[in-house]
């Protein structure tokens, strides 16, 4: 009889290609994989909220696996965190109902973004943040933003929209903040796009640099043309915080 | 004619052989003399006002180096900073005096060394604390630090002790905190002998562990024996704060 185990997972995702088990790369999903075919020899598939790209880290990633064990769940915990590597930690792990699936049971993510914008270089957390050489307005940032909130056709801030899928989403929170030189940008939304928060914030970055005005975020939106947004920010200053059920 | 400049570095120590030069080594010496190289073909001796361990860090290293040039300090310091690696930075170059000598002038150090004791692994900052399996106390860690305070033969806490040097240092203050589950204690003293933070910090940890009882750290220091005192603590919790002049 196989139990649903829901785990959550925090990762620091620099040396690896992104959630997703890949043959001959190194991935978040084939490392808890690897770990966990030592207690079920059959192999056991994790299943996450989302794939996460190469480069992006997790506070708060989410996946469910159907396993057959005697071991209670802080067993399975403490094993995992014993033989997962240094720069991946299940934060918990609980028995979950077996109707619970972390992908399809999502009904909301929080995503945080991390510029630095100071002079000098911000040695002890370069691998997340985004370095930009000149200062944000963050202002003009947030009055872009708002363009953003509610339910919108975002195929503008998608890399390569599915064909058949819907790529309307609902975002109902940004919230623009600087701390010292380091500025983050919070994103909840019922779900993204691929890409969809690094094109949003290269976007907002573009316009918090003065080369484009808050206003074109609108019209950017409206094209529905991946082409008019900006360019896609850096994987390493991005993290997902949170996952609602 | 050759100006004294005065630099105040910060470094990420973990892929550094240390900050002293030696052949065929990545050393925080090395990558700023290779830099500076570039500005003076002589080549450019940089002294810094001691030397970090093999992964220690710091986030206020102070340097002098002598070289003759047109360029103003600024401009020095922004070419420093856009040729050297991302895990060194120079946040700050002036002209000193003819006089200034990072090491013979330096007239006290501060270090701080980070322990971890909650449970999980901290992921993101993983390089720069010390990881324990057990809760520490710090009650008793203070307790201990305060046969510490003052002047005193610290043979029992030093690497190799020099053979006719005086092995004689004033630690004026040791200041331990907790703050969730990390532990910090910052050291204030005239000077430290080799390994002699690492040494105190890995005698007050087998405190806060509950394996020695506070009132040893002063038998410690009186055998003069480093057999005596606790385990070196990992170089990575270290970081140099801040150098006085």
């Amino acid at each position: 009889m196989k139990n649903n185990y829901k785990a959550l997972i925090s990762y620091d995702g620099t040396r690896y290609q992104g959630w997703e088990r890949q043959p001959g790369c190194a991935t978040i999903q084939g490392k808890i994989e690897d770990v966990l075919r030592y207690l079920d020899e059959n192999g056991v598939e994790v299943t996450s909220a989302g794939r996460t790209d190469a480069g992006v880290h997790a506070k708060g990633m989410v996946a469910n696996f159907l396993m057959d064990t005697e071991m209670s769940a802080q067993e399975i915990c403490d094993y995992m965190n014993l033989h997962l590597p240094d720069d991946i930690v299940i934060l918990e792990l609980k028995e979950a109902s077996e109707r619970f699936h972390a992908r399809y049971k999502a009904t909301g993510k929080t995503y945080c973004y991390t510029c630095y914008d100071g002079p000098g270089k911000p040695i002890f957390d370069r691998k997340y943040v985004w370095r930009l050489e000149q200062s944000l307005d963050i202002e003009s940032m947030k009055a872009a933003a708002s363009y953003l909130i509610g339910s919108h056709d975002f195929r503008s801030f998608c890399k390569a929209p599915p064909k058949n899928k819907s790529t309307v989403r609902n975002v109902d929170q940004i919230d623009i903040k600087r701390k010292g030189s380091y500025v983050t940008l919070s994103f909840h939304g019922d779900g993204f796009l691929r890409n969809m928060v690094r094109i949003m914030v290269g976007t907002l970055v573009e316009v918090g640099l003065g080369k484009k005005d808050p206003k074109q975020v609108q019209s950017i939106l409206e094209s529905t043309n991946r082409i008019e947004a900006g360019a896609t920010a850096p994987a390493q200053g991005l993290c997902l915080i949170k996952v609602d059920y």
